[in-house]
């Protein structure tokens, strides 16, 4: 942990626990009872209520979005911009970021017990929807008494719950941000996450699921599906940047290989060997799952524009120019559908390098109009 | 087997093997003694044995490049240019295609037996360099008689080998056709072979290439392997009009999840259970590092147009829009140095949307430039 904050870091949080009795019911058709969303908020609560912002969270991250835990050396994911001064100021907003159920970072998902059997739900945790994580957060949005939010935002899989909420609560929300996302997958996309799946899978540890019972993990199948999503979230460009065809030993082996040659490929396993002790398996499996279902308009006969009438707030979509996995044709297609239904709408294209990754970072253009976007939605509060 | 065969096909083939007793000397400083390569040939060799043409193959394929053997299906790898009226046209050309050392298709190479020890070379077998390939397919011409190829052609990684020819072997090609190919590959492209390497690592039935002595293969390694292959080879615009979103079962599954839902997944897997049942994991591994460790210009202080300049053949370079693994940009750089350093060079960006894959593909601009080039080719012989 940093001796002392950075002026324009949140500082110490200390993660919360919402405990919910009332069964939710699920897309899937099943019910989950007595549940827990663990969950962090910076800044205030305004008097009356009207200065709520909700971060949803992506793939692979959770509710700790902004600040320092206790002998942390690192802030949050998001702490580039949420903060006292940063786009998502915390001096005008409250803002509010949970582990969305089925996650394994404290709310209630495949790693917690199950209540029917006293043993972890493992593979049998119900498969979840995104707009299951949506209703959850609005129950939670509801015990901390905040009937409409000043908006609700998003990147990548958090983008699709911000876009998920504009259809199903459209008074709950001001605003909407949706960033480096899609209404649906491309079946690339979808290629690449069952991969990733299937080397969870085809690890022995896996047990089809039931690893706790053997006390194993399948830290080799995990590993593998977070480098294949690590190289799908970084551009060519960049990785050539950052890594060139550099050798680690400098030269040659001569007679043999090395195991890992090349500056990338160590960088590859440091990142799937750390995330493989991280996070859960069935977690990973159950999310990718729910990133592949997503279709924003399916209910509404495939048509975006009918999807989209259903908002009623207004709406700031961004994307990165090298993102290959969230194309900007993906953010144009949502900008083209909202401006068809009506809708308000700011739509900005970053030049970027950094591919998919981008929305986790300080980039300049970026932080400034999202600031800009979001200095409107607090003076909007203020008035 | 077809009844008949078409009347472009050159019809039924046998494939022959070359023993080579005289060691090989290899860019790694070992030595392979007593190999032998298996190949094919088509056409005739013409009196003044001018009219050869050397196919090169890329990672996943052989010497088996066109026609059928006794019982299949389906034809050679290449049947699309390979023929009676096609681009390499057998009328006129003796073709030779060979799979290289190090491959598992009848060539010396991993699941070969060593003759140090009586049993397979597994993990032991020499690291190899293209170069390497390069010389043992010099060797073949030579005797086969053939001292000077008409062409030397090659797609991808055999698009290497044929740059590497022009370089190595100046006097003994008077063409060079590389198509969808580079002068060395792009970090992704790294990294995307170290995750299908680490997928065969982390399985089990790998026992550290061992495998053979345990009687196993590791075949879902492999599988997870050619799965991420796979798709790089494709494009995301491709998939999209071949699998689009479908779901297998028509709709969802409520409450739980098919492990295979989406169109896409089925052919994945289908894709990756067949070939790992028909490659060896070693040589896999082998020849990724082979693909990686490539750079036409490294012993050239790095400067493709001195690396170029060594060559005296003429050139044909082409490359395919949605090729993403190896970019027409890869392509446009071979073109540049080949005109800085004053060779004679042809250069085809062709329309396509089928990814890396279209080089193998009947795609009709491609086949029609690629069949006038090798006329001139020809027609050279002739006079």
């Amino acid at each position: 942990m940093p001796k002392t904050f950075p002026d324009n870091s949140v500082g110490l949080v200390v993660p919360q626990l919402m405990q919910f009795s009332e069964p939710l019911m699920l897309a899937c058709g099943r019910e989950l009872n007595n549940y827990q969303l663990a969950y962090e908020t910076y800044g205030q609560l305004n008097a009356n209520r009207s200065n709520a912002v909700l971060i949803c969270h992506a793939l692979s991250s959770n509710h700790h979005a902004a600040g320092y835990h206790e002998g942390d050396e690192k802030p949050g994911w998001w702490d580039a911009c949420i903060g006292p001064g940063k786009p998502i100021d915390t001096q005008r907003f409250f803002v509010v970021c949970a582990n969305n159920i089925g996650g394994c970072h404290g709310s209630t998902g495949p790693s917690s017990i199950n209540p029917a059997t006293g043993k972890p739900w493992g593979p049998d945790f119900p498969p979840l929807r995104a707009r299951d994580w949506v209703h959850a957060q609005a129950r939670l949005g509801d015990k901390l008494g905040i009937h409409q939010w000043a908006a609700i935002v998003g990147g990548s899989l958090g983008g699709m719950q911000a876009m998920r909420w504009s259809l199903e609560y459209p008074e709950k929300l001001r605003h909407c941000v949706v960033i480096a996302s899609a209404m649906k997958l491309t079946a690339q996309n979808i290629a690449f996450n069952e991969i990733a799946r299937n080397a969870i899978r085809s690890d022995p540890d896996f047990h089809q699921g039931n690893y706790a019972e053997y006390n194993t993990i399948p830290k080799r199948g995990l590993t593998l599906a977070r480098m294949i999503g690590h190289v799908t979230y970084l551009s060519d460009d960049l990785m050539g940047r950052k890594f060139g065809r550099e050798l680690r030993s400098g030269n040659f082996q001569q007679g043999s290989y090395n195991p890992v040659e090349f500056e990338v490929e160590s960088y590859l396993h440091y990142q799937g060997d750390k995330f493989s002790e991280v996070f859960d398996a069935n977690t990973y499996i159950l999310i990718t799952r729910i990133l592949d279902y997503f279709d924003l308009a399916r209910e509404y006969d495939d048509d975006p524009v009918k999807a989209f009438s259903q908002a009623l707030c207004q709406f700031l979509v961004i994307s990165f120019t090298t993102d290959w996995r969230f194309a900007p044709e993906r953010s144009r297609e949502i900008t083209d559908a909202l401006i068809a239904a009506g809708k308000d709408v700011c739509y900005a294209e970053i030049d970027a390098p950094q591919g998919h990754d981008a929305f986790l970072l300080p980039i300049e253009r970026y932080l400034s109009l999202f600031a800009a976007y979001m200095q409107r939605v607090a003076d909007e509060v203020s008035i």
